[in-house]
This record gives structure tokens, sequence and C-alpha cells, in this order.
């Protein structure tokens, strides 16, 4: 694509003054309008070395309100290092009506000499924010090697920017064919329909500076004329179960299972002792674990978590509680609270409800469109999966009790002052859709148990039986991978 | 995924018996309006070894118009093997209105020790067909380790069935945990929205037959309840070039190249010579080569071509003219009648006129749709890659003229009697469509330039100038991969 580029495209400094100052007033005006349909921007300067990329974002941003952009860079900070590698990246896209700009992004992931992502990876990644509403720019910055050249050496000769210039830099333009070609390929395998390339055009900064922000202009425009014909055109979904055929995951569960107190005490008192050890040796080893907790409503999360938190080191783990989100989550993509909340290295994170949600409450109550849930399986699989691959141990329990059990348990609730706290009229009106409740669950255990990231199905009808079982397969799976 | 199926699920035979009669009914039926609609269907069987593939295709079909069907099998073919690995589905996939049953299918290329496709390939490759209003419905036929053995003794205790069994069955059998997890995984990573699994429990043969019968119902139904509607859903589409701001590559070309007679006529020879000799190689090393040439009206395609051919071995290369399509490649996907004529390995295949009338004529005339030919730079460029891959050598040429040299060219043709069925009326409209074209060249050539099928742009206002061009091209091309 590059190679076949004509570089040489000019602008004479009145004709730049002229045109930037229509498109300037024709921007901000835009930017106040894609605020108010909610719409979140991303912009990502990629290019070769000197291509001018700080002064273009500089340049870009001039119109704009500073209240509704943030401009990001890509050192990677120390939190950063303890993460997988998408999180510094998902934790900084816009909410909606709001514009981010990158300067480099996660394509510099594809770049390095031992790629930390794919091609795949990438398109998965943006195709997520472009299905849930974001606009996504990428604007490629080229420049020919002998311009690179004469601002390398332009560079090092004044005093105030010789630190400038690297030996890095220098590389780049001695082996310009060989980035070139790498720019290349990373640009065909990742020009998307939903998130093309721009290639900008940089020998000329005033021409390159009006083209970004004509690109800008161009887009925000088509994404508000879209916005206002309301048409939101969704990937269609295929239904594929025929009723009756289910594959049934929790119809084949046998609940009687049971632990007498003493089984249970000596069991406990055993695996909270080597989970104790495997705290230590996590830290130490620099191992993040995500535990993720599903159930249903009374089905004894909070009492597992209880007994698996009660022997770790508090400064190395901690407990998110999910509900409803609050407005600033709602304002971005429904996984990012999650990527927020995600452990660093050597730490433990437990999920008292999780990103399921998507496929069971928000599936059940509307609050996702069908095309929405269907696609989050997917969603799902890939960020556990990118997880798993940064050397995260994702272990995911379904804490399963029958309907006979679960009415009971409301009952002692309401009958017990101390815990009526517990109950309230959501967890009946929840009850009254356990069939389709049933249906959600059974489809998500199918469709997102993985090799990397599996679903342990705990029978839980017996408290002391369950909570050993959530021990236990902690312990297990931790020994796994760390003994 | 697969681990948390309950295998057990049953069906008597009365039931079945009662249930297989109406469905039958009514899948006779649904066939019949998807033809009438146009709807073409996949469905591929995939699953254990002895999970009963056979006998469930069998009896799938039977209520089915035999007329509106067909049944493939993947041992390749001889023919297979000389081509691309999905060159023996893409040419098997149904036209308009037809179901194609596959007997395993392209997932094996995933399943074998190395595997020769990615899942990120597959998903693409179902994509395009799904994009294009295909149903896929994928079916994966589970049995259990234990099941599996004992059909295999029973196979093997009878004569007649004895051969049926081989040691392939066996050693999945004593590996089926390996399997399951190895079938698990290609699951996970291609469960698309758009083409998802449907896991069947196959332990019980009436049970499996009814929930097979009954998901290809479920999809017709679903299929043609869309069709009703008229709800074409696209997947959006990015306005991403500002007016004014295209990256040129035509622009830049400079067309003042000129040969004299003498030394086109020296050169000529040469590169015959040469190419003659590459001719050879080129089956001897059963290396296959696709040579593609686009251009201007008049821009001089069928002139190159003669001169290559002139001296190829006419056993050894195709030229395949390119027109609007028939009505049974219309019924197709775009790529099919381009696909059935990609060369076997160790043989030449010239295209006058490509694929690339997608993104060109069928743009400018509206004949494909913005989301359909915004798409197809992709589907391209992997059918492409795809191609490069196994080893093919993919050389494009756009025969590049300018408005001036059509006009004399034009002009001749209608002047010169023995030229006159060279030039229609055809060619008058579609010049004055120039800039359009101009356009779409552009940003074709831009989009599709790869490392693996590069694009060259062939100065071709002079006629000696540009057949040297094409030869000399296509002589080190060669050279470089043969020699």
């Amino acid at each position: 694509m590059l190679e076949k580029i004509d570089l040489e495209k000019k602008m004479t400094k009145e004709d730049f003054k002229e045109k930037m100052e229509v498109l300037e007033i024709k921007a901000g005006k835009l930017q106040r309008e894609c605020r108010e349909a909610g719409i979140p921007i991303m912009i990502i300067f990629e290019g070769f070395r000197a291509a001018g990329k700080g002064n273009l974002i500089n340049q870009l941003i001039r119109p704009l309100d500073p209240r509704g952009f943030q401009v990001f860079t890509t050192v990677p900070t120390k939190e950063d290092e303890l993460h997988p590698y998408f999180w510094r990246f998902f934790t900084k896209t816009p909410p909606k009506g709001r514009i981010h700009l990158f300067d480099e992004s996660w394509y510099q992931g594809l770049l390095s000499k031992t790629p930390v992502v794919s091609y795949d990876e990438v398109n998965q990644f943006e195709k997520q924010f472009t299905d849930d509403g974001n606009v996504i720019i990428k604007l490629f910055l080229c420049i020919s090697k002998k311009e690179q050249k004469k601002r390398l050496e332009a560079l090092e000769k004044e005093k105030a920017s010789k630190w400038r210039v690297s030996k890095e830099d220098w590389k780049e333009n001695k082996a310009y064919e060989e980035w070139l070609s790498a720019y290349d390929n990373m640009i065909v395998h990742t020009d998307t329909p939903y998130a093309p390339w721009t290639v900008v055009e940089a020998m000329n900064r005033e021409y390159a500076s009006c083209k970004i922000l004509s690109t800008l202009i161009s887009y925000m425009e088509t994404a508000l004329a879209k916005k206002k014909e309301g048409k939101v055109c969704e990937e269609p979904v295929n239904d594929f179960e025929p009723e009756g055929f289910d594959n049934g995951v929790l119809a084949g569960v046998e609940l009687d299972k049971v632990l007498t107190r003493e089984e249970y005490k000596e069991k406990r008192k055993n695996l909270q002792k080597r989970l104790s050890v495997l705290h230590n040796k996590i830290y130490k080893k620099r191992v993040p674990v995500v535990l993720a907790f599903e159930g249903w409503d009374a089905g004894g999360k909070g009492g597992a978590i209880k007994r698996l938190t009660e022997c770790l080191d508090p400064r190395g783990y901690e407990v998110v509680p999910v509900a409803s989100p609050n407005d600033i989550e709602k304002a971005h993509h429904y996984l990012w609270r999650f990527w927020e909340r995600m452990p660093k290295a050597g730490h433990i994170t437990i999920f008292d409800r999780t990103w399921y949600g998507r496929v069971l409450v928000e599936r059940i109550e509307g609050f996702a469109s069908k095309a929405e849930w269907k696609r989050a399986y997917k969603e799902i699989n890939d960020m556990e999966e990118h997880l798993a691959k940064s050397g995260c141990i994702v272990l995911k329990f379904w804490m399963h009790i029958d309907k006979d059990e679960q009415e009971k348990r409301f009952t002692l609730r309401q009958e017990t002052p101390e815990k009526q706290w517990k109950i309230t009229e959501e967890d009946w009106r929840n009850r009254a859709k356990w069939d389709d409740y049933e249906k959600a669950v059974d489809e998500m255990v199918l469709r997102t148990s993985t090799d990397y990231a599996p679903w342990i199905i705990v029978e839980a009808n017996d408290k002391l039986y369950a909570r050993f079982k959530v021990l236990e397969t902690v312990v297990e799976k931790l020994e796994e991978v760390l003994l």
C-alpha cells in the first residue's frame, strides 16, 4: 500500500491558512454535536519516526474544546507492565461523547520484534468498539527515507532538540525499506471496513494538518448523520437452537452432594493452609489470578468468597462486588469497568458477579439487544484468552442450587431479622424468571467454557460442600500452575 | 464447551416416529420456500469418529427434494491437492436456493497436526458467505469415549463393516480426552455470531436426527422471515477520505516512457527466451502462477497478454477472459467464478480482467452496495494471501494510459474497419466516468497492493514500452522465486 503513495503533496501557507480557518470552526461545532449525540471517538496516530506526530496532534486539537478530549502516549507505566497488553488501552478508551487521541497505540504491539498481539486480536479489539458505536480513526503518517534523514539531521543540529533523536530513529532510517514493508503489512492486515486506515502524506505539514482535520470532520459528519437516521444496523444473528433441544448443562448436575461439619472442618483447615502458602507464591512469581463468581440468588457466593479470603493476605487480593453500572461505567463499553479492576501481576481479584451479567440479566431484562449479547460470548472469550495468555489464572464458578432450595433460603432470609437486608423484591422477580435464567446459564456455560478459563459448576444445595468445592478447586488449580 | 454437555439425551422410537413425521413435512415445504427465496445453505458435519455422520446425513436428506441439495465428502482428490486448501471448498459452495452438505469440512484443516489454516482464516472464510446471504449450519456430533469404543467394537465384530474401522479411529478413542480438548478449542475459536456451532448429542440416533432436522428447520424459518422483512442489514461502513485529499496513485505516474522498435525487439527476444525457460521450471517445481490484468479500456491488456503467451507452452497456461457474470455465476459469491479458474500447481492462469471488477465497475455502476465493495478489499486480500501462502505467485497489472491517449485509440478503432469490433457504446460511457474510475483505481491499488500480491502500474501510453515492462516484470519476479 505505502509504496504506491505519491508523497509529494503540498499546500501553500496561504492556502493552508484560508482552509484551516473554515475547517477549525466546523470541527469545533461538530465536536459539540458529537458530544451531545454521545459518540465516542478514538484517533490513533502511527507512522514513521520524525513524521511529526506530536506537531500534528497539537495542530489537530487546537480547534477542539479541551474539556472534550484527552491525549495519551504509549510509553508504558509500571502499572501497565504489570497488566496484560490490552489493559493499558482498554482502560483508556473514551466514554460516550469524548475524543481520545493516541500518540502511538496497540499497533506498537504488532511492530515489536516479538509481537505481543496478532492481527486477528487487534481486529477483534477494534471491532468490539465499533460494534459498540465508537468511531475509530487510524492515521498513518508517511514520509520518505530522504525526508526522514533530513529531519533527523536537522533535529540533531540544534542543541535544543538534539536529545530527541535516538539510536532507534537512525536505525529505522537505515532500514527504511524493511520498515516500510513492516508498516505495509500491518496496514493491509488491519484495514477493515469498520476501522480502515487513512494514510497521511506527511512530507508537507500544512497538507498533513489539513488532511487530518478534514478526515476527522468527515468521520464526525458521517457518524452524526447515521445517528440522526437512527439506523442502528446490527450484525445479523442466527437462531440455532430449536425449542426442546438445548444442550442443557444445569439439568445434568447432581445436587445431592453433602459434607458433614466434621469432614468440612478438617478439609477446610488443610485447604486454607495450602492456599495461604500459594498466595505467597502468587506474589513472588508475579502471577495474576481472577476468581469470578456467578450463581443463583442465595446460591452462596458470599459465603464461598469469605472462606477463600479468610486465609489470604489482604494486601494481595481485592473483592469486587458488581452491581448495576453507574453513569460513568454506562458511558463506556460494558467490559471497561471490569478491565479497570483486573488484577496486576501477583494479585488476586475476586469478582462477586461479573461481566457475565451481559449474557444473564442484561439478556433477560432486555438491557442488551440480541446482537449485543450474542456477540458477547466471543468478546468475553477473547478477553479471557488475552488474560490467560498474559499468564493470568482465570477460574469461573457457578453456584448452583435448585429452585426449592432457593425458596427455602429466601424464606429463611425474610424470617430472620438480621438477614432481611439480603432479600429484596427483585430477588423474587428474578426467581419468577428461573426458566429463562436456566436457559441463559446453559448457553453461557457452554459457549464460554474454555481450556484457558473454565467454568466450575458448584453443587451448592449443601453450603458446606459448596464452600469446600470452591476452596479445593482454587487450591488444586493454583498448585497445578505454581508448584 | 464439550465437557459440559450432558450426552445422555434420549428419545423413544415412538416419540421419534411421531415427531419426525411432522418435521419432515415441514422441512420439505421450507426447502421449497428457501429455493424460491434464493437462500443458499451450507450444512457441515463435524464430530467424533463413529458418531454417525453418514447415517445422520442420510436421515437428514430423506425429506428433502434431491434436486435441491448435494452431499460432499472431504477426501481430497488429486485436483484438490494441486490447489490451495480453500479451493476445494470454495468451488463447492452452493448457488442461491440450494443446500450443500459437507461430510467433514474446512475444519479438518484446523485439526491436522500441522494446521493448514488458522482460526482467523476459517472465520473470515465463513464470514464472506454469511455476509453474502448464505446460511451456514455447523453441527458437531458428540459421543462419549465409552460409546465410541462400543461402536468401534461393534463395527469390527461384523464382517461386513470390519473394514470401516481404521487405526486412526482407535487412536482417537485412546486419546479421547486430548481430542475432546482439541475439538473444544476449535469450537470456541470459531463460534461466531454469524456462524455459531450447534453441538448435537449423538449417543442416541433418534434424538440426534430429530435435533438436526429441527435445527435446519429453525435456520430456514429464520432466514425466510428475514428475507420477507426485507431487512438487509449491512455492516456499517465508514467514510474516511475527505474530498480533495485522496492518496492519488495514478496522478503521480509518469506516462512519457517510450521504447524504439529496435530497443523493443531486442529486449523482447531476450525476455521471451528467459520466460520460456522459466515456464519449464514452473511446471517442474509445481508452482502455480496468477497474472491478473486490469486497465483502462484500450489500455493494451490484450497486446501485453499476447506477448506473454507467444512463448509459453499452451499446455501449461490458460487465458481467462472475464466478462459480466452469467446466471450460474451470479447465483454464487462473486469470487466463486475466479476460484474455479485458479491455476493448479505448475500452471499459469492469465486473467484478462479480474475479481477487481467488484471494486471498479460494480462499485461505479452500483451493482455492488457500498458495504459490499468496501469489504471486498479485505476479502480479496485474504484470497490472494491464501493463494500466496500455498506457493502461488500472484502479479497484478494495471495498464495505465491517459485520457487523451484513450481518445486517440478509440477514434482509431472506430475508423479502422478491422478494429471496429473492439469499440462499443459502453466504452464511451465508461470513458465519461473517467474521474470516478480514477478514484476507484486509486483506492483499489492502495488497499490491495501487498507484499504477496503486488500491483504493477504499467505506463502504457507507449505500447512497446508497456509490453516490455509487463514481460520484464513477469520474468524478473519469476526468476526471483525460481532461480
